[in-house]
Order: C-alpha cells, then structure tokens, then sequence
C-alpha cells in the first residue's frame, strides 16, 4: 500500500491515522504543496489525482482511491478490526455527521488553495484572511462542541470509549487550528478529547511532526 | 419521516433525490434560508440543528440526523433497494469519491454563508463574488468530467445504468451551476448524465421547482 501525502496536509492526517489504528503498514510519499509551486500539480502527480489534491491511496492491488474519507470508509470495510464506525445505522449516521461537519463545514474553507485564491485574487490583507480562518474554525467548533458536550454517546471520543472516522477528522482539525493560534478554550469537549486521543500510538505515529517530510 | 428543508438548498435536494429513489414518503418542512434572515438561525430549528443548516432529517422512530451524506448513507443501510452504492468495497470509495469531491470541494465554497461572508465581511463586489462562484465550480467540474470521461465504470450515471450517491451530489451541483449561469460547454459528460438523471420520476420529484417552497 502507498499513501502520496504531506506531513501537514489535514485529509493525509485523517488517513495516516486510519492506517495506524487499522496496524497497516504502507509507503509514504511526500507530496510537497508548496515547495517549487507545489508538487500536486506535476502532471506525474496529477495522472494519479486529477483534483491535485493530497492524499492519494494505493491499495495492495494497485487500486487507486482518492478522498480522505472514502479511503477510511474503504480501509474500513476491507480491514475490519478495529472498526472505525459503530454497529447500528443510527449511530453510523451520527458518527459520519461529525466527521462530515469537520469535512465539509470547516475544512474545505481553509484549505490551501482557497487561502490562496483570497490572498492572490481577492487581494485580502493577512489580517483579513485570519480572521477568514478563526472565523470558519469557530463556526464549526461551537456547533460541534454543543453536540458533543450534551449527547450522552460522547467518552472518551467523539463516539464511546474508542477512535471513530469522527476523531480521524477532529484532531487533525484542532492541529490546524492551533497551528493558526486559534484560541480553543470555549472547546473543552473537543480539547478534551483531541488530547486524549494523542496518548494513543496510532495517534502519535499520524501526527505531522512524526512524518518524513516534516520541515 | 420528516425532512426540514429547503427547495434550492443542495444538501437538501441530495437527500430528496435519495428519499425519492427509495420510494420513500416523508412530511416536507420549508425552512427558508432567506426570509426574514433566514428561518434556520430561529430558535427552535437551532435546536434540531446546531449548525443551522439544512436539511435536518428525523426517521421512523424519531432519529434526528443531520449531514446530507450522513442522512443518505442511512437510509441506504436501513431501505436497501435500490442501492446507491456499488457493490465492492473499491467500487464504493470510488463513487463515494465522487460525491465527497463535490460535497466537500465544491458545494462548501459556494453556499449561502460564504456568500454572505464574502460581501458583507469582505466586500467584495458581485463581478468578484460571481468569479469566485465560477472559480470553484469549474475546478472541481473539470476534473469530474474528466474521471467521468475517462472511467471505464461510467454508465448512463457515474457508475453503471442506476444511480448512485455520486448522482445525487452531481445533479444539485448542476442544478447550482445553471441557476448562477456558469457555462457547463466544457463538461459534455457531467452534463449527459445530470440530463439522463432528469428523466427519471424519482430525480424530477426532488427538483427544487416541485417542491411547495418553491418560489
């Protein structure tokens, strides 16, 4: 298996974690996004990834997957144990809820090329494309501390007392918002839970200083 | 069932086309996005929805789900036929790719909210707004239409002669692309397969002009 991904890259991290909780070993790639322009955008790399975009998984027989959660969903699927989402449809729903909040709610907003195209097109100042990143991270956390911190299936995760597709795409989002210096003391919930997850191995192997190409 | 919506809402019209495919029947409750400032921040929404967003889906039994593509892999796990996703597991990621890449590399960037920032934070005039509409669509359409063009696996839909979630994500965006008139020309593939979808009963009955909200 090969995983093409960058060290701080939030869709690798949520992959790198899948992989280590699932105990699966794999290639690591660097695929650097912003050294000579970005390497996402060699055609070599694009044949592989028409969107440009990190990660990119290569299964054990040679199928090609993009989309950090459909790569989880599939590592899911193909390696069972320890599963990622719980047993009944109800709480699956609840759990792809969070991580989807995360996915398409935050995210998505704060991703470099968008950073990008506010500062290159819109001419933002750097004051104003901050305040764009806290902005989103806020948004997102408030709702989904409200959740967490009220329904009674939050432990010692985002779901029970084990790691679910919901804590693969939590922490990798509090490592972009502390790297940004978003304050996070209104998040108790989600620090609370990000923190703990870090003392577990598969965690710890994931995080971005512990990759490679980490600057 | 109940389904809190809104008729041009994406995330909404996923689900419908979803509920509708499923034979489905639910009770439709309008929740205007625009009136008096938008009847989703109202109080009592707000508490279905911490997010304020729509759709907000509430099952046979009183489950409360949120997240589009949360909602619709639910109901695909509980009403299985038809199916909406393949059968394989790398099958499955590749179609969940695809409604991931609109779900979460297009639609965020261009929903009412960020519109809404983008002119009242960041005042942008509309020529700006309309270019970053078109900016993010274009991007995300042509590397779709050229998976789609491409992939062995594209049928009469993005993957074989039924629908599947990556349908359900592709028809709304089309839908978005032609109400904000951005020129699809480029996307012969896209295009062919949003018509297609539009002839059948179940994609026509989650249209946004069937709804009662429509304006």
């Amino acid at each position: 298996m090969t995983l093409y991904n960058y060290f701080r890259s939030s869709a690798s991290y949520r992959v790198r974690i899948a992989l280590a909780l699932k105990g699966l070993s794999y290639e690591y790639i660097p695929v650097h996004l912003t050294r000579g322009g970005g390497e996402q955008f060699n055609a070599a790399y694009r044949e592989l990834n028409a969107d440009a975009l990190t990660p990119t998984f290569v299964g054990e027989e040679g199928q090609l997957l993009t989309q950090s959660l459909a790569i989880v969903e599939y590592l899911d699927e193909t390696y069972r144990d320890p599963p990622l989402l719980p047993a009944s449809a109800v709480d699956r729903a609840y759990v792809r809820s969070l991580a989807l909040q995360v996915a398409c709610e935050m995210h998505p907003l704060n991703n470099l090329r968008v950073l990008a195209y506010l500062k290159q097109t819109l001419e933002v100042s750097d004051e104003q494309k901050s305040a764009w990143y806290r902005y989103w991270i806020d948004l997102g956390f408030s709702s989904l501390e409200k959740k967490l911190s009220s329904d009674k299936r939050t432990g010692l995760f985002c779901f029970g007392d084990t790691p679910t597709i919901g804590d693969l795409c939590l922490v990798p989002q509090v490592f972009n918002a502390q790297r940004m210096l978003v304050p996070l003391d209104s998040y108790p919930t989600i620090v609370r839970i990000a923190s703990h997850a870090l003392t577990l191995d598969a965690f710890k192997k994931a995080e971005p200083a512990a990759q490679i190409d980490a600057a």
